[in-house]
């Protein structure tokens, strides 16, 4: 591990550990405070984004992804009145969670706690540095952040606006971190500093998070990848299947809470399959379907397995036509990320049975799979949205950034093989 | 990967996803079987049992290894007797653990829901091997099971029994399976197994879970290390102090929740050592203190730094004076385990500093550490005790053995930009 490397992941420990037991008040002020300096110095946070914008054009990027990185006064702003809006939330930290008093007497309770220091790796725009630090400072952990070297400059302009306004606060200004330099191997220390930090949330595409979760000794949430399916029962109403079909697919179809894959019974193929290729074709949406799909369109794509796995993230979308709900649900065992899958059907029973058979982190019933969303929710905030299953499944606001602590009160409880007795 | 391997692998996996929908009633059953055939089976068990038994005489291992190892008729009774009392327990599957009707009409739900695949490699008792199968069963989860190679061939008995038992019940036989093979390699396959693997728990000592947390892909929740102390603060009632050291030195010294360390409070120390010495001595217990420490008794070995960090599991502990809680608690941060530490203090206030500054999975304040047990939490049962953050935090009983899964119902609900839209 470097010097130089130890020395911020040092420092956001020490940090942790002034910060995990303080109040919502001073953690709120120092949101407030963070929210306050980032437009006080919104023209010097330009000024260096500026610098990452020039590098992106010179290195031939695309106006789509400089759009992305970009940072003016008006997205600042935006940025700020979101800090303002985590400050907002309530925090999680001290509530009891669970609690008795048992029957000898001792006073138990399990109490929500810090997990400590998160690291974040994270591919996206700028906001994000500014969006995870405040999540974590509100949910009482300090963050050690590892960006993507396109927003370098950015990222380190924001992390030291924060950090100076913290200053001022009594929250730690080591609890926000950026990890230092560019290269892939300060992405290594951050995955092998266990003890030091306590969990990594990458955040980012299939490639990033896999490479994380092989190579961490730091226990990592796996957050993102969404191979979303839209499974149209035999008794479904078609009206509606056509509707959330295309919603689920082109309303945003970048997000990882898009669907990816349709499944149709076969009993409602000949109705469905022609009306739902109208309407995606009508959404600028390419279909790569199964020979019984492209049965009913000429300009349906042949679908391959490799299509099935694929997470598009864009206007196309696989299919298939199945031949019962055990076999979609098959399909989405074999294929899916987890994330989200929907049936849309009239049958209770259907719907019964597929979110009993589908292991997923969320399923919708006659709904848009775009509804998976800490927001949308009413979380208030989003971390990302978990695909594994220890800690947090699904959505991720304040409490997933949070573990426990039990507490026992006696009175000189004492345990004996009789049983409790207590010291007189 | 070998064939081997990867077909019991396999046949857990699609066991769970059988096992996993299924109500309590029909757990129940399969577990009330599992029991009633081991009591059926208990002579060819106890005669597998004897093939251990004797290999590990020849190989010169201890009596009291020996006698942890053996099973007779009476020890299979109470294994079976405890897979009745886990039956007898509340099923964690299918609890609404949050929920609420969204600002739009969406239904939401959280459910409690299996993990899926636990693997398990464990060093101890012929008996970990059922009790494990009956925690994992009724928590709807399929289990592989890597025992200790000196219990093979108990072990081997012991599942055969178990699937036979399966068999005439509505639970797949495939849900209980045991790791074949009792190389080192077979331990690697069960860490590389990510994706047939949900959750690895490693039960032993602290060489075995660090290799599985280094080595393994699959999510690791680490159990069962336990540097516990016990801080005497300057306000302590001396007598209730030493009874409560006493009782978490020596009243099992060989569990995770005994006491391996004492800090006690400068002010306090003059009255409260010699009373502690002179108690621990009649107790049997050898202490390594710190110069001040060995001021009071001449039998005081020196403590070394090491000494901090081990957890001796034996009639030993180590020992210091600290200048102020805060010394105690940096102390119990550097060398503890995070698995529970003590405080022994009439001040209000100073339990409430400990408690919210001792980073651990349980703070006792005027208790033994001893409690720190599923048992004594009133979980009915116990997989083991985590010291990690993340999923499960303390004593897991069977809801720690789950994940949930989000369920939302609409009527073809829409997300857009302007917010959600029903289809008509």
């Amino acid at each position: 591990m470097t010097t130089e490397f130890l020395k911020v992941a040092q420092a956001a420990r020490e940090a942790a550990a002034e910060l995990a037991p303080l109040p919502r008040a001073p953690k709120d002020g120092a949101l407030r405070a963070i929210a306050d300096a980032l437009v006080a110095h919104a023209a010097e946070l330009v000024a260096a984004n500026a610098e990452d914008v020039e590098r992106a054009r010179a290195q031939g990027t695309s106006e789509a992804m400089i759009d992305r990185l970009r940072l003016d006064e008006g997205r600042i702003a935006a940025i700020a009145e979101a800090v303002r809006q985590v400050a907002d939330l309530p925090d999680p930290v001290g509530e009891v969670v669970r609690g008795a008093t048992l029957p000898n007497g001792l006073e138990l309770r399990q109490l929500r706690v810090p997990l400590g220091v998160i690291g974040i790796i994270y591919e996206g725009r700028p906001n994000v540095t500014v969006d995870a630090a405040a999540l974590c400072l509100k949910s009482g952990n300090a963050t050690l952040l590892r960006g993507s070297s396109s927003a370098y400059s950015s990222n380190v302009a924001l992390v030291k606006v924060m950090q100076d306004a913290l200053e001022g606060t009594e929250v730690p200004s080591g609890a926000v971190q950026l990890v230092p330099g560019q290269s892939r191997d300060s992405v290594k220390e951050l995955m092998r500093a266990r003890g030091l930090v306590d969990v990594l949330i990458p955040r980012g595409g299939a490639s990033l998070i896999n490479s994380v979760v092989e190579e961490s000794t730091v226990p990592v949430i796996e957050t993102g990848v969404g191979n979303c399916h839209v499974y149209v029962d035999a008794e479904a109403d078609v009206n509606l299947a056509v509707q959330i079909l295309v919603n689920a697919k082109a309303q945003r179809p970048s997000v990882c809470n898009a669907a990816e894959t349709f499944l149709v019974h076969e009993k409602i193929a000949d109705v469905f399959v022609p009306a739902a290729l109208a309407a995606l074709r009508e959404a600028g949406v390419t279909v790569h379907g199964d020979e019984r799909i492209a049965g009913y369109g000429a300009d349906v794509v042949p679908v391959t397995d490799d299509d099935f796995f694929t997470e598009f993230l864009s206007l196309d979308i696989a299919a298939a036509v199945v031949g019962s709900l055990e076999e979609a649900v098959a399909h989405i065992r074999k294929y899916g990320s987890a994330h989200t899958d929907a049936i849309v059907t009239r049958s209770q029973g259907a719907a019964r049975r597929f979110v009993a058979l589908v292991d997923s982190a969320a399923v919708a019933v006659n709904a848009s799979t775009r509804f998976t969303d800490g927001g949308e929710f009413g979380f208030g905030a989003e971390i990302g949205i978990s695909t594994q299953k220890l800690h947090a499944r699904g959505p991720m606001g304040l409490p997933e950034l949070t573990s426990t602590k039990w507490v026992y009160t006696g009175e000189g409880h004492l345990r004996t093989s009789e049983g409790t007795v207590v010291a007189g």
